[in-house]
């Protein structure tokens, strides 16, 4: 039997986005956004909510990034989608975070966060919540590579989001390989 | 230090999903489609080629489901990402999915695919390859329910795709808790 749940934005594995922006004084804020994911080939699509510090911030500067929580950082991730930088001037420092200018885009990157998209913005909707940026750059603290120089997942530690349980999940193991596991049934 | 990987639609953890559409004939077809996320409060974005069979199918029939993929349909997942429906009729079979209608839409859920998204076509675009859907329903099987009646995510063992090494992982455990962990520095 299937249980039907009507309208639900509900897709797993669901990651946790740290969005970075500047304010108009060039003050860093990050905020926490779980809904999203890649929309085009060059694009990444969110929800965020217009009342946010962050949307104010991203609508000015016309940038922003988006780092991949982390489990490392999980306090300091959780901690940013709490409080609201127009009420804690010192949000960043209190997180534990160090600002970092992108050098492709008017935003910053957080030192501790080890990968980032960095994004122009391409529109924000208010009525339906949504950005859209088009990415400009990937970037990856060396600390999180292999020795081929490629970001490693089992480095980066990804958080995946369970917003029905409110739960941070980890990665877990290696359990096949794409494009290759479907050829037993070819 | 950081490094630059310029243009990338990488975000972790990347998804899994197979999307289920019928022909002109009603004949159920499934893919494998890594490449998206939720776009708005009632929506999914996938980024879809505009060659495949599914593109054809959902373009004429106005609907599409997105089931998660997970550890369970590993191989079966893989497959239908591995061949078209163009070139193999009896793809679906051969992957072993039993089609069932969509109460909310017209395509196919799959019964070995416990969770999915039911979605009408909102937008195709051919120059992006972006896909957009309304979501009008999901559901889940029992077997992945808890006792609440909500959906248990240990239960679905969605998988994480690794694009840059084509690597499956599964779900870790539970390393925090949403909306609490950040009270520690709150």
């Amino acid at each position: 039997m299937r249980k039907n749940f009507g309208v639900k934005t509900w897709t797993y594995p669901q990651p946790v986005f740290i969005i970075g922006t500047y304010d108009e004084k060039g003050v860093p804020n990050a905020m926490n956004a779980a809904w999203g994911g890649i929309s085009d080939d060059d694009q990444i699509s969110i929800c965020v909510g217009e009342n946010h510090k962050t949307t104010a911030n991203l609508l000015q500067r016309k940038a922003f990034t988006v780092s991949i929580g982390c489990a490392e950082q999980r306090v300091a991730c959780d901690y940013v989608g709490l409080v609201s930088g127009k009420d804690v001037p010192d949000k960043l420092e209190r997180a534990g975070f160090h600002a970092v200018a992108s050098s492709f885009v008017d935003a910053p990157l957080f030192a501790e966060l080890p990968m980032a998209l960095e994004c122009r913005l391409v529109s924000y909707d208010l009525d339906s919540c949504r950005l859209v940026g088009e990415i400009i750059n990937v970037s990856a603290e060396e600390r999180i590579l292999n020795e081929a120089g490629e970001i490693d997942l089992e480095k980066l530690q990804p958080l995946t989001y369970d917003p029905i349980h409110r739960i941070y999940y980890g990665l877990g193991s290696r359990v096949g390989h794409a494009f290759q596991d479907g050829k037993e049934i070819k």
